[in-house]
């Protein structure tokens, strides 16, 4: 795509196109979006931002490790800063709106806040969030734990890209020289809020344009190993057996079909499983699995999580067999703030933007914040709840009905 | 290992000692033996057995495929043969014993037959079938089904190994040039008797010494295939999902619990497992495993396989997915000969070996013969039931009571 088609969606000032826009950075031959952190389509993103934060008459900045803000500066002296945005990183192959509408959005809401009201009583900055997937390293939330002063330099000393390049090295690269370096921490954070697209079903089927949620969910991540005996399928018979493909699917069964019967959106899932020796005529010896809970009350999480570990030793005392269980993530769950949310229901009635509460199953950067400031996370639609793909779509009158509500809500909190 | 020691362990005429004679052929470092058919190593085997058979005073001749016979001749003119015998080949990296024993008895039987009866009767004759296990090339019974007229060289025109030789090329090679091919069915075999290792823990467990098989089983095989919807394992409730992983979990959970429950002897093993993408917070979109059932009695392999298959048609139906079942594999269960089965009862009583009638859930040799000509399947005790393994064994006494038994029934066979 020429730079002359890439100003033309720029004109427009509708949301889609600049999405659109901001998406051919990156772009691949199957129309997915490839921005992992510090390669060179990212920095052309965060450049081309740059470039637009600047036109719109913002004074922009990146911190040390390239997050990226542009601030109109407010009336009152020492108010701390709202600030809105998203990230303008994606997974491999991933979609067009995960992280950039929140950016988009923001801009577009800034845009017309200085054109309609002039100068806000406290300062208003977007940001555009270096990173949070963590699809090239292994440091989710890169971005806003740097912001919020959860990371540091020092916390990715050792971390390499899977072609066995570090982090740091990557960062130079990019024009964000480690030698350099400045705590990225703030400390004027007034409130954040995210607008984001769901990546999930409750909308799309609900028919509602906003989702307002109240907490992102608590995660916790096991590896269930069951040690059987791998013997002939045909002369072993069943009394004498220690199938561990048999007792994995069990234990598979009882946990899936518990949180089928769990009446409070706690959702398991077990997404990856091996065998061994994986044969048809030959009884498994060994197979293991990952199991994957997630809840918005960190009390209801653990019960669930013991109440299956109890069964899971059951089992293997039962079949007496050998079934240990490692876990590899625990993150709490975060609430988002009341007031905000409050604020977030009323502007969205104002507007009549059909809304519902939600939770979200899925990580965001507001979850960072969520814990260092008052933090607002706001969904609209995905169509058929696609997300990470480049099928990925948010109807326009959607991804308008969101500017319009965070234009409000920002009115509301900085004028 | 020299010949020459190769040479004491024939002295001894301990079965064995035979046994790890020609275990020699083929032997690896970890004590695995790989004797695939018409390798090297399978070609010195059948020419020491050749050898062998000729100093024992045997006539000895090769069929066209590579089997090798070994006769002693009978006083009656026209007599059909007494055959007995097993398979040389083994798998790859497989036991000592398996296919081995049951010509080493064979071979002991008839020196002890002739050094103390001199001529029987009827001819014997001792076997060493060319391929059993079907390990190189996929013609499971390449030697036992020429014998019997299932097979032809028409049969293998096509067959290739893992490296792309032709069956056709590879017999060439070990000296079987199928230009000079003539049919090597046998129209004159009055029995067929194979000894062989059990394969399983029934005899372990029991601490009997010898198993009289009454059936080897029929086996069904499939492949089930769940086709669901790959999906955000956060953002996805519960009640929206189609996941593929927790519905196969419930098949071959029920499978599993079916075939325990079974009080017939059934077995059912689900050894195969893969699902798609296979990652532990995206919820499986695909998930396909193998089935294989057994059982000795088509109609309860039948009625098992059916009901099944109603209950996978009510899972996808109440799941609203899509499941599919291809069956790969059909053999019928084979009975052994009844006459046969009351000799070999009352020698083991003579002999005072303790014995047990048995089901084989593996495949033998002694299946194709089943349908051609009476046919006596007798097995000893696996260790652990382990086998297709460096770790195969059976004890000496074990050993020679099969040798005991098989002279006493050739005996009353033959003379």
């Amino acid at each position: 795509m020429a730079i002359e088609s890439k100003s033309t969606f720029i004109i427009n000032n509708k949301a889609e196109d600049m999405v659109k826009w901001l998406s051919s950075f990156g772009l691949s031959p199957d129309g997915g979006v490839n921005r992992l952190l510090y390669s060179s389509a990212w920095g052309e993103a965060q450049k081309a931002l740059e470039h637009k934060m600047k036109n719109d008459g913002l004074a922009v900045h990146f911190d040390s490790v390239g997050n990226l803000f542009g601030r109109l500066e407010g009336s009152e002296a020492k108010a701390d800063t709202v600030l809105t945005g998203s990230h303008i990183d994606t997974v491999a192959d991933g979609g067009r709106y995960d992280g950039v509408y929140g950016i988009v959005a923001s801009l577009l809401a800034v845009e017309r806040l200085k054109a309609t009201y002039g100068t806000p009583k406290k300062p208003i900055e977007v940001v555009s969030l270096c990173e949070e997937e963590g699809s090239r390293f292994p440091m989710t939330f890169w971005g806003s734990r740097n912001i919020t002063g959860r990371y540091t330099l020092k916390d990715a000393k050792n971390v390499t890209d899977a072609k066995g390049v570090p982090l740091l090295s990557a960062m130079r690269e990019a024009g964000f020289d480690p030698a350099y370096y400045q705590s990225p921490m703030r400390q004027d954070i007034d409130c954040f809020i995210e607008l984001h697209i769901e990546q999930g079903i409750v909308l799309d089927r609900s028919g509602r344009s906003l989702g307002l949620v109240s907490h992102i969910v608590g995660q916790r991540r096991f590896t269930i190993n069951i040690s059987g005996e791998s013997n002939h399928a045909g002369t072993t018979p069943m009394p004498l057996r220690k199938d561990a493909m048999s007792i994995a699917s069990h234990l598979i069964d009882y946990v899936t079909t518990e949180a089928r019967n769990d009446e409070s959106d706690l959702v398991a899932t077990v997404g990856k499983i091996t065998a061994q020796p994986n044969t048809p005529n030959v009884i498994a010896g060994e197979v293991e699995f990952t199991l994957d809970v997630r809840h918005h009350e960190e009390k209801h999480l653990k019960q669930f999580c013991d109440r299956f570990h109890d069964y899971i030793q059951l089992t293997a005392s039962e079949n007496q067999v050998s079934i240990s269980s490692s876990q590899w993530l625990n993150a709490s769950p975060v609430q988002m703030d009341a007031s905000l949310m409050d604020l977030s229901k009323a502007t969205a009635q104002d507007n009549n933007i059909p809304f519902q509460p939600l939770i979200s199953g899925a990580g965001h950067d507001a979850q960072v914040f969520g814990t260092h400031c008052p933090t607002a996370l706001l969904f609209v639609p995905s169509q058929q709840g696609i997300s990470h793909s480049p099928k990925e779509f948010t109807k326009a009158e959607d991804l308008e009905n969101g500017v319009d509500l965070l234009t409000d809500l920002l009115y509301k909190l900085a004028y």
